[in-house]
């Protein structure tokens, strides 16, 4: 089976100058297939503000009413993703944007109310396998914008961790895919307060451990259960490492 | 050889609701390999006054300066062509929006700073049809904003008219491609105060003695100009009618 590496970039990466050339520049010398998932939540704030429209945050996740629909759809999959793609191309990686409504890659639905409203947020349903295999193998290289589609006319608002981990239980079907999840550390820490103490390998024993111990806490935990989620579901493995360390070479893997 | 429509509307179809519902319907409606190429300019410019950035128009061009350059980019490739694809998939059209930087669909360079300066606007150098073929092939619309890429990393603004004439020649290689302008009256008059005084045919000898007559006028010659081009390069037939239309039962057809 070939290898697959979907790497997932938030906000921050690609909306700094610098530190989006240097991911251009790694992630075109990473070899192989390859898939770019990214975020853009402080662009989307910032252009928010700009044009009125009040962000309101819940849990760190984004409440989006039809104002901020608009917003973050000209952001994610106009301003970013079109200025990555653009920057792709001049290194001569033959790259292409996507939301989940282009060719039905990824379909979702409106989340339900329940205790919170958060509008226009789109729980994914399925993600087009097959036409991502197709673009690789015409070496083309798929660009992810976080917004799905509810296959009713709209446009929805889905984070990006999601939008790589489907991707890459999807993509399981046609390679061995690793998921690297581009964070502000270097991987999961043995201790918080010392940035070298990464773990480098969990698996879901291992895991278990580190949260009986108190070790992993706070928002690491969802992240860890999602990552031991994708590797039940096929994924080969999960790396949690800093955006100038795609290459896996540093970081937490999680594997099975 | 397959037939091959593409269809040309400008913003003030698309950013109204209504008009862009009847679209919506129409193009659903039409059988056969399609392509969609949308405007956006009124959206970018109510955006762009939102946003502080002032319009400024040279000949009904618009200069396209940074700030204008991050506003057509995130109106055109976001908000106005994922609204139209998200409406497609609902209706079970399969399309897929491209910018030129998507796949390298159309590549172009910055226009040489002449008597005007129109700032990011991109000449276009070529366009991929090949790819564009293999997406119909897959039974795929392409839905095309007017942005180009310049391969050295930036988007270029380039008018819609033009995008649908460069892909329609690029098509011609692989199909018998019927391009289709919508505009607001029904089709080139004979008569600019009768609006049913439409002129059905015309080739290059009637063009030339429409003009010698002073019948067409104004925006109008280079508009029949770049048909006529059109027609030169390979392209079956141009159709110059309404939006409501798009099925060329109306209009002006411009052929050999």
């Amino acid at each position: 089976m070939e290898q697959l590496t979907i790497i997932k970039v938030g906000g921050k990466i690609v909306e700094d100058e610098a530190s989006l050339t240097r991911l251009i520049a790694d992630f075109s010398a990473l070899p192989g297939n390859k898939i770019l998932v990214h975020g853009g939540g402080r662009s989307a704030t910032k252009i928010a503000a700009d044009l009125g429209v009040e962000t309101k945050m819940v849990d760190g996740r984004r409440i989006t009413d039809e104002a901020m629909l608009k917003v973050v759809t000209m952001v994610y999959a106009g301003l970013v993703n079109k200025n990555i793609v653009a920057k792709l191309q001049a290194q001569g990686i033959n790259s292409i944007g996507l939301t989940g409504a282009d060719a039905d890659v990824i379909r979702s639905h409106k989340r339900p109310v329940g205790a919170v409203d958060y509008g226009f947020v789109g729980d994914v349903e399925k993600c087009n396998g097959a036409f991502l295999d197709n673009l690789l193998k015409h070496g083309i290289v798929p660009v992810m914008a976080p917004l799905t589609h509810d296959n009713k006319g709209n446009m929805l608002n889905t984070n990006a961790d999601t939008i790589a981990a489907e991707t890459a239980k999807a993509m399981a079907e046609f390679y061995e895919v690793t998921l690297v999840y581009c964070f502000e550390k270097k991987g999961v820490l043995k201790d918080e307060n010392d940035d070298d103490s990464v773990i480098r390998h969990i698996n879901r024993d291992i895991f278990k451990s580190l949260v009986d111990e108190g070790v992993v806490s706070g928002g690491m935990i969802p992240k860890l259960q999602n990552a031991i989620d994708a590797i039940d579901k096929g994924v080969s493995r999960v790396i949690i490492t800093k955006a100038d360390a795609i290459d896996g070479n540093q970081g937490t893997i999680i594997e099975k």
